[in-house]
Formats: C-alpha cells, sequence, structure tokens
C-alpha cells in the first residue's frame, strides 16, 4: 500500500502532489463504495475516531461521520457548546482526556488557526483538520479539487477562479495550494475589501472584475458571503455585493462557452449565486457534496494505517 | 409482500385504509420483535436514515432512532439548532444536501404544515413525516389506533373521543383521519377557543362539555395543553381548563363503565389529567409509547422497500 | 459469575467492600479488552442503555458511551436541555416514556440529590448514578480507587487526601465511602468555607493546612474549584485560594517523598494545580480517565446480568 508522507492532516500546505494523488485514487475507490447497495466496507473496524467541534459545523459534521459509519469506525461526537471547554479547560486538556479513553483519531474543527497544529506536536493520534478559524479546511479543498478532476478529466493547466469573499474563507486558501500543487491556473476575484493583503505572494493572478474572471475560467468556485464573520466596516452591502459579484444564469448564457461552477454550501440564493445558475447544468455543487463523503474516506483510511 | 400505496408517509390523509391495516399487521410483528432478548433485525442493514429536526422533539426523535436501530438502519441525526438553516440555507438546500451523501430516507419534524410534502416533490428518497406545524403527525395517529386496536380488539365502530386543544394539535387532525378510515366514531370535546373553524367540515361530533364527551366514548384521547403555541387572548387559564376540563379518576370511576384513556405526551398532570387518573388501569398511556416503536419499525420497514 | 449485591449502583454507601472489589476485578480484564487492538467485546449485545442527562456532563458522558460502545451495547443519548423535561413532564414520567421504548439500562446525571434513588424504587431497569447534585458520583469514586489500588498495589492502609471544595463536590463524598470500605485513613483539607458542616461524622481527618495535608498524605486527590456551584458569601477569592491551596510542582518536590496527585478534572490549571504539577511524574490524572472506560464498562457489565 502507498501511504501518506503525513500521518495528519493539517493542511494542505503540508502536503505533497503525490499525496494529493493518493488521496484521489482512494476516494475514487470509495465512491464506488458508497454508491452500491451496501455502502459499508469493515476498513476502520476498531478505529475509534472523535469528531471534537469547537464551532458548529453541521454539514461538515454529517459528512465526517457518514464517512467514518461507511468505513465502519466507532465514532464519538464531541461538541465544545456544552462541555468542560466552558469550565475553563485547556485544549490540550480536552483532548488528551478524550484521547485518554482509547481515541485513534481526532477530526477537529477550532476557531484558532493552527489549533490542529498545536495539538499535533502533542498527541500520538491521528489530527484531521476540519477548518481552523480562516486558515485551512483541507478536506474542503481535497473534494473541490477531485470534483473539478472528476468533471474535467484532470486539474493540470485548467484556469479556477475562486470568487468571492477570500478574506474569510478557510476554503479559499486550502483551494488555493492544492490546485497549484496539481499544476491548475488559479485566479481570485472579489471586491477589494474582501481580497487578503498577502494575496499576491501567493502566486495567484487577482481580478476585480466578476466578468473577467468568468471569461477567462474552465471553473469558477463561487464562496459564501459569510455574513457572520465579517466585521468591515466598508464591506458592500448584500445588494451590492450581489449586484456586482453575483452570478446569474443569464450571465453564464451570455459567456458561450463551458463553465463548472461550484459553491462549497450553504449557499445564499440570489446574493452570491442566483437560483438559476446553481441548478443550471453547469452546476456540480452536489456532486461536491457527495464527494465529500468518498474523499473524507479516503483521508482517513490512509491516515488510519500510519498511526 | 404487500405494498404500500405511497412510498412516503406524508399525512394519514393520503394512505388508504389498506394502507393502515397493513402497517398494523406488520407492526404487529415488530411488537413480538422488540420485546425478544435479542431486540432487532437486520431489515434496513444497508438502509441509511437522517433524522431530520428542524423543531426539537426528544421523545419522537427517540422512538424513531431505537425504532431504526432495532431495523439495523444507519442513522444520522440532524437539528436545527445547530446547522446551515440558520445560515439562511434554503429547505430544498438542507434535505438534498443530506441526500446527496447518499442518504436513503428521511424522517423529518418541521414548524410548517405542508414541508414534508414540498420536499416529497422533489427528492427521490422516502419521507416520513414526524410532525408538520399543526398539520399532520402520521405516525402518532397510527400508534394511537393501533393502541386501541390492541385494546379493544379493533377500531371499527368504536367510539372515540379526542379532548382538549384541537386547534394547536398536529395529532388532533391525524387521528381524525385514521380513525374515520378505520370505520370509528370520532367526537372532539374541548372549550369553543380551542376548537378549529373547519372542525364542522370533518365529519366529526363538536362537544363543549367533557362529562358527555366522556359518558359517550369508549375511549377518550386526551391532548396536552400545548402552552407553548397558544397565541390566544381569551384561552381559558390553566386553572380554567383544568377546572372545567381536567379528568381525574373520580370522574372516571363516576362513570360506571369501561373507558380508555390515551395521552400523546408529556402528560401536564393536574391540568388536563390528574395523576391518579394517569396512573389509573384505564390508561394506556405507556403502552402508547411501546407500539410507537413497533408502528415506526413498520412504516419504515415497508416504506424502504419501495425507493 | 459472582454479583453485585444490588441490582443499581446509586451510591458507593449503599454497596459492599466484595461488590467494590468484584468491579475491580472485572475492570482489570476490561482494561486489558480497551488496550488490545480489538477494543470491543460483545457483553452487552441486545442490551439497549439510554444515557439521561439532566444536567450537562461531556467528560462522564463520553467515558460512559465509550464504555457502552466497548460492550457492544445500543446507546441512546437523551439530554434535558432540549427535551419533554422543559415541558413540564416529571422525571418519573420522562424515565417511563424511555422505558416503555424497552430500554434496559439508564446511567443518569440529574441536579437533584436523590434523583436516581426515587426512581429506583418505581422503575425495574438498572440505574447507574451519574451524579446527582453533590450527593455521590460512584463511578468517579471507583474509577479513583482504582487508579489508587493500580498505583500503589492496593488501598488498605494507603493515607488519602481530598483536597479543595469538599462542599460542593460529589465526588469527595463518593471516595470517603470508598475509601473507607476498602480500609484507606482519609483526610480532608480545605478552606472552612468550603467543608461541610456535617463532615466530622464521617470519620476523616480535618484539615485546614494543605501542606499538612501533604506531608501526611501517600496520594493527594485534589478538587476543582466549581465556581459555578459556588453561592457562598466568604469564599476565598481564586486568587486567595490559589495563593494558600493551590499545589506546585515546587511544593511536591519540596516534600522530598512520593506523592501521588489526582483530579477528577477538568483542572483549572493555576488555581487548585499549577502546570508542571498537573504533568509532573506524580500525576496520574490520565490514568484516571482511562480507568473510568474500564470501570464503567465493568459496573454495566455486572448490573445487567441482575435485571
Amino acid at each position: 500500500m502507498s501511504r501518506l508522507s503525513q500521518k495528519h492532516l493539517l493542511g494542505i500546505k503540508d502536503i505533497t502532489r503525490q499525496d494529493i494523488e493518493l488521496i484521489f485514487e482512494t476516494a475514487d475507490n470509495f465512491k464506488d463504495v458508497i454508491n452500491r447497495p451496501i455502502k459499508k466496507v469493515p476498513s476502520l473496524r476498531d478505529v475509534t475516531v472523535a469528531n471534537v467541534f469547537f464551532e458548529n459545523s453541521t454539514r461538515t459534521r454529517l459528512s465526517f461521520e457518514l464517512a467514518q459509519k461507511r468505513l465502519s469506525a466507532d465514532v464519538i461526537n464531541f461538541s465544545a457548546s456544552n462541555s468542560s471547554v466552558k469550565k475553563g479547560e485547556t485544549l490540550l486538556d480536552t483532548v488528551n482526556n478524550i484521547l485518554a479513553m482509547k481515541v485513534d483519531m481526532i477530526v477537529m474543527r477550532h476557531a484558532s488557526p493552527g489549533a490542529p497544529h498545536y495539538l499535533s506536536r502533542h498527541i500520538k493520534a491521528n489530527i484531521v483538520n476540519a477548518g481552523d478559524g480562516t486558515h485551512e479546511h483541507p478536506t474542503q479543498a481535497l473534494l473541490d479539487t477531485f470534483s473539478i478532476r472528476e468533471k474535467l478529466g484532470g486539474v493540470e493547466g485548467k484556469k479556477i477562479a475562486i470568487i468571492g469573499d477570500i478574506l474569510h474563507s478557510r476554503v479559499a486558501l486550502s483551494n488555493i495550494f492544492a490546485l497549484q500543487k496539481l499544476g491548475a491556473k488559479v485566479m481570485v476575484c472579489g471586491p477589494p475589501t474582501l481580497l487578503p493583503k498577502y494575496i499576491a505572494q501567493l502566486g495567484v493572478q487577482v481580478e476585480l472584475d466578476v466578468m473577467k474572471a468568468l471569461q477567462w475560467c474552465d471553473v469558477a468556485n463561487v464562496l459564501r458571503i459569510q455574513l457572520e464573520r465579517q466585521q468591515i466596516k466598508y464591506f458592500p452591502s448584500l445588494r451590492e455585493y450581489s449586484l456586482y459579484y453575483g452570478i446569474t444564469k443569464k450571465i453564464l448564457d451570455s459567456l458561450k462557452k463551458q463553465i463548472v461552477i461550484m459553491h462549497p454550501g450553504p449557499i445564499n440564493r440570489g446574493v452570491e449565486l442566483s437560483s438559476d445558475a446553481a441548478d443550471s447544468h453547469h452546476s456540480i455543487i452536489l456532486d461536491q457534496v457527495e464527494n465529500g463523503v468518498a474523499v473524507r474516506m479516503a483521508v482517513m483510511y490512509l491516515l488510519a494505517g500510519q498511526i
């Protein structure tokens, strides 16, 4: 069996192109599994996985939990909202307590960038980062890139525009890393207030005009406007955003070309994406969700061999 | 194997008497199963069921979850309180996301009447309505009617009084449909402010005097006073309600006849039902709870064959 | 097979030394199980356990849930925060409803002292008290005492100081009972405002000076300062508490002897215990957590045979 270069999946930045390709090949197999009548494999029988979510995230947690069940893992769920964290316990104490109960793998979402990296230096179990603040969300980037590969037959040389709120998005950063490692050309597009200052250093094209971005790209990955994260004063209002950056079916049709529309969900219909665009034949949004389970199965399967 | 006429259970209104009888015969078998030392059957192995509760309902959810486990289904729980629904996602997007993860059946509670019917026109998975606003709660009606059949040997021709807050109750409407389809005589009884205006059109007797209702009926299904739902001004106070409509053991004894007392729970002891009445030999309240698991097993078992 | 003298575990007060020893011998076996690659045994297959938590307690619930999964039990979780309890249902009605769904064992946490004892007089299922107010927390005492036995080779004749907030602690009372039944010498130590008035009647030594307690004991079980429970006016502030009762590595080293440090968690690092003391070679805090799963497996395994 081939192996990952890491025993954790902390971020796309830390893994190699070979790692990504191994995950994709493994996910191909698991996608077959979850489309069979018998959707389960015994691969992680006798592996106990704890989903430790210090921030709520229903859809990511559900996807991981289903992936764990398809792999026959034992699953325990820990959410910080009713937990010892509130009683002033440190992150390391919380996690060490869970591990002392003989848990083999931690899937963790945390509001602080770097939290899983910090943990990985102190514990023995495998860690999968399920989102650390606005930093990385590696399994999302893997499932996005896997979906592009599936739709277009490959990622190398393809032009991907990531459109929207780049600043508050952990999805953007992880996607940039994954796409670049696989040889894609990456552009980010959004209002200047939603582009981080370090963006130029990442080797991506920056475009303020969404029409130009759409004309350029093979794939538009349209990010959610994360109202709950915004603290910026001069941010365009939702109405302004929708007016200048919202993507409609009419716009897509006017391009007179093949274009793939992606979105990590949940969609604000009528803001970043109109309903007719989200539901059009361009959209592979529900494929992304389905691929998420297969990709997460692959990640956990490959890590579990390397404790 | 006999089959249901529907691939969903949206409401009792939509199913036939034959459907109900098939569910009851199947539930008879499952009631045997859950009373054996080995309470499980492999019938839904490889079926994934999502319990999608947009409103809290511990007892209904527990009953469904136990029924799913007895059937060996894979179960995922989604509650809207910490979910993407809060982030402005549409109902259809939320459910399509869950389905894209290869979920076969949705058990759904939603505050809006008609929500599961709307969904059923757009998705392929089986849907079981676990309560949609004040509209229907079909599995509750099935377990109530199953319990009457079990206690009295049949439903045809029996006189059932549904007593209490008819207006805010989804239990009342579903029970009326189920009882009428099985040939029972149905009366509703409660203060005028708690009777819906359309009640006369349903072909039931209406009675304001609870003593007359009790004298008439074989079975009194006493509904909970749902304080949390009431927005009516001139509603009787709890004290008034209890004084004029509360049922005590003393009242039941004064009837000098067999009478069966039912309640969908949770009981407000001392309001709609006194403690000595709830715990008397007339009461089959805990049988209803037990039958709930068997009836829900039957519903999910029968639907799962018809995807 | 040997048997417990009780069909419930309500408190340490109610069980015998022989019961405790039987639990420990059984836990020895289960500790081997959870340290094997295959951590599961089929012992509780076809036993359904409900974890009924009227108060939040992530770490105790997780420990019980893992123990149940290692034993192959079917598990349902009921937490009072989103439940019928809020709708005014009585404790007995809530539990009887759960039991009517054919649940065999109830693991219960409740804010009221005596709640599980009350229930045990009315229901047939096995009950495990997972903490009743400031009264008892028997499985915590068992895992603490099991950890002392493991570390020191036995409990008989050993000197144990329980240090901190004795008044608000259910851990203290259960530990005193367990240690005394096994022949240990017990001292409690804390500020006078945190010692209950009845303490002298329990046959333990009382010491106000933490240095004297540490010099006397073989094991210091350092309790958490439960800020969330305190309603006393003249309680020392956190800073005062830490100054006069906080235990540091420097203090431990100054004792120039072997001493074992325990803590039921979650730790307030820098209050009752400094970080270097909590992480020192004296500490067996994470062993306690690991032993918690084995001890709870033993308790549920032994009770399940006696329904």
